[in-house]
């Protein structure tokens, strides 16, 4: 199913409201869902509330925005597939590459078509599914945060 | 060197007043120093302020927590061995394989002698060390969240 903007647009403002309201954390952290072209979502959060003791950005706050990010990536991912599911995160890897030094933003890519659909066949069949996720955060045109992320998806029964 | 309880008591007040002041996210996530007995140091936070959509501690808190523990522990680690060094994360790695239901807490433990000797000797020799850490947090007496972490320092000129 292809979503069309005005539901982007809704769906945006739904993942906001689930972030605000299930997630207080979020809300002191400043997060916020930035935009989704249909392949890549980007959440953002200011550098001011998240800065650590050298004035950049405290990498703790920087892997919340990313394990968002994918979460976020994720529950979209279902809505456009009619799926009604759970998401936890199981495991994740983050490395710390540059500081960052200002407001930030993280982008989460939907993974290729083939590794949405064993996902969804997967989750379909068994009623649970993993997919890997990867989000990264850039400053100034380098990469500054990499994170994969392996999620469950868990089917409302 | 060894450290008498009166000085681990004043250092642990240190590093509470480092956390609070110099990354206020800390404040709002209700992180604090719980205790150190020379080998371990615990950190705690509330799960109220840490909740997310499931009514469980959301992970970007459990990692924001295990990230401080093990730089908390290589900050008295630096102390206790008199050494002047800036702490940065590298990278890290969690496993959530529990939900956690309640107020938790984090525990780092001190790495064997043989790798602090080794970690020490590089930091004197070429200004720069890392350090791989390990935190974990249990509820009920089952582990439920995994962490290891890379840690550099750098020694102040």
């Amino acid at each position: 199913m292809h979503i069309i903007d005005k539901d982007i647009q809704s769906l945006l403002r739904a993942l906001q409201q689930t972030l605000s309201q299930e997630i207080p954390i979020t809300e002191h952290l400043g997060i916020a869902v930035e935009g989704y072209d249909g392949k890549c979502l980007i959440l953002i959060a200011p550098l001011e509330r998240n800065m650590n003791h050298k004035k950049t950005a405290f990498g703790g706050s920087l892997n919340a925005l990313l394990t968002l990010t994918g979460w976020g990536l994720l529950w979209l991912l279902l809505k456009e597939h009619g799926l009604e599911a759970e998401i936890v995160i199981q495991e994740s890897v983050i490395s710390y590459l540059l500081p960052v030094t200002r407001d930030f933003s993280a982008c989460c890519r939907q993974p290729g078509p083939a590794a949405i659909a064993a996902f969804e066949n997967t989750l379909r069949k068994k009623g649970k599914a993993r997919l890997e996720l990867y989000a990264e955060i850039y400053e100034a045109g380098a990469l500054a945060t990499t994170f994969k992320g392996r999620y469950v998806a868990l089917l409302h029964q």
